[in-house]
């Protein structure tokens, strides 16, 4: 069996690092990593299977020789950096937004819809964190009695907006609890969006925005959860719509979702029999105990934890559930992993497609 | 106008003293304020209109003389001494769950059904803290535009617990950011209930349990919002949800809600017009300014703040919303001396009826 030259694009990076911890534990033959960032990253040495390796800067010739590469570096790099990987011939699995809607670009969630990964023509997108834990949660659920509905409130950990947040998050509660300094008073520079105007505290708040605003005034964060799960799950006739919060939890997205069946008849221990038996799932679910997923339990964790699960007081195929999943492992790091996983086991991580998805420039 | 003897039960508690404040601002003529509490807290002093009150042991006896009484001591005291209160003539307002579904005891928001007052029989009860912000923002919508269905999702602050809630709270923050703490490994003895078996820390995590679990795997939290909903909405058929959670917030509760109107066709412009006229409301929902209500900015302020207010991309008549509001002053002692208030202005605060809602043993 011959082995993988993988690179890992944005290496440095909150969810790079937890990419290289990934591909460590992974099944997957590695020859060598290749760890690519910024210039001003470049020389900087990180460990891979007990030994050192070097931070290259990423540039147009960085994929000469490279098999797979798992980008996470933003979707600016991803548009300037993807179709130079592609044209050396590197499989791309790529953890941000640029091409996930692209109708030549499958995006995939193994446990969901691995087979999709067979159309793929050089790059593969990973969705994002908060639409990853929801498809392992619900796609059992689809299966065995069809899903017309989905309400989703989204309850989002800081680590979703990079370690800078991370650090911020930090120095407002610390200025809060050791120096009484007000919640409404200490000063905000990357929450909620570091590109957008104005910026507030996490610290004791909850912040009704993830992402820009877009049309019919939903975040684009909403429009991800909307947009990729009708794509998932290939059906368009879906009604999703979703509210992304930002709450002061550093790891572990947890989600109150709100989803109507198709069946009729449906009860709360089918569901949870289903669940039990669904990849990637824990079930955690009862009341009797106290037993309920909970963020901080999630940390480090590669499942999605699933409980709470009862039925809607007033519509018959109505259900509410609660998800839990680390948004930097599932959500992202381990998701694009197991991606490459499943492209090396269905036989197509190393094919050198004639026909990419981009056009010749 | 004759003046009012108020009496405060659970004067020295985290909503007590916001009592004691909502009082002092209250246009209420008092000529005396009562501050009762349990042995412990007696003899200790509190300030009213600048004068120094001491807090009395509370017993059978306390409200000879008393016009009204604001209770906020928990339910178990609420059974026990409000039927001795009434029997003295005093008018209570009762801030815990205990009289709230009791068909002869009417649940008031003032900005909401002020006129169910008019049907007193010695209690009036104020809903749960989460219940009323969710009343005062739907209320106006309901009126113009009918309503059929509310699901909620709550974010809600550590203060609706009290305040050793609030010390647990930061002693775990504190421990993390301190002293290096793994945020699952701090110990936590008060929440998410303090009476019930099991505890966990609050800190960098989101609890999905407020109150202990009820029937159908509902919490009794999540029970109090769809019961007391549809008691102040007087709409039995009215379809309610709600998943509760508490997040590391200080004060001020948050809440998803997604509901459905009757009306066809009504747009998110009208919906935004009718809170603008709307008592108590305060409209906050500007996306292209990122203006949207935030726990830590409602704190100390009196008003219900709504924003993100869109329209369903599935149902026709669906919409969200964000609604923000200080959980200790309109979720509980604001809306509680507003009860008193309106009893005042509708000539009925100091009624000694003859026949009340208890039986005489």
């Amino acid at each position: 069996m011959s082995e993988y030259v993988i690179a890992v694009v944005g290496a440095t990076g909150a969810v790079g690092t937890k990419m290289l911890k990934m591909l460590e534990e992974s099944i997957l033959p590695i020859s060598r990593v290749k760890l690519l960032a910024s210039k001003r990253s470049a020389g900087k040495e990180l460990t891979f299977k007990g030994e050192k390796v070097a931070v290259e800067e990423l540039t147009a010739d960085s994929f000469l020789g490279v098999d797979m590469a798992l980008f996470s570096a933003g979707g600016g790099i991803s548009e300037r950096f993807v179709p130079e990987a592609v044209k050396h011939g590197t499989v791309v699995v790529d953890n941000t937004s640029y091409f996930r809607m692209d109708p030549n670009v499958p995006l995939v969630v193994p446990e969901v819809n691995e087979v999709a990964l067979m159309n793929h023509k050089g790059v593969v997108a990973c969705p994002n964190c908060s639409t990853i834990q929801m498809m392992v949660a619900l796609e059992p659920i689809r299966k065995a009695f069809g899903l017309t509905r989905i309400l989703v409130s989204t309850y989002q950990a800081i680590s979703g907006a990079g370690a800078r947040a991370i650090a911020e998050a930090k120095r407002e509660f610390m200025e809060i609890l050791n120096e009484g300094v007000s919640p409404k008073e200490v000063v905000a520079e990357i929450l909620p969006v570091t590109s957008d105007k104005r910026h507030f505290p996490i610290a004791f708040n909850a912040l009704p925005q993830i992402d820009v605003f877009a049309k019919e005034d939903y975040t684009y964060e909403e429009w991800k959860m909307i947009n990729e799960t009708k794509k998932i799950m290939e059906d368009d006739s879906l009604k999703v719509s979703a509210t992304c919060v930002r709450i002061p939890v550093l790891s572990g997205h947890s989600e109150a979702i709100y989803f109507e069946v198709e069946k009729s008849g449906v009860t709360p221990q089918e569901i949870r029999y289903c669940l039990k038996k669904a990849s990637g799932v824990i079930l955690e679910d009862d009341p009797k105990t106290q037993t309920y997923p909970q963020a901080v339990n999630s940390v480090g964790r590669k499942e999605t934890f699933v409980g709470r699960i009862r039925k809607d007081l007033d519509e018959e195929k109505g259900f509410h559930c609660w998800v839990v999943s680390d948004n930097l492992l599932k959500g992202a790091a381990l998701n694009s992993v197991q991606i490459a996983e499943s492209l090396h086991r269905l036989g197509i991580g190393k094919e050198r497609k004639k026909s990419n998805c981009f056009k010749e420039s």
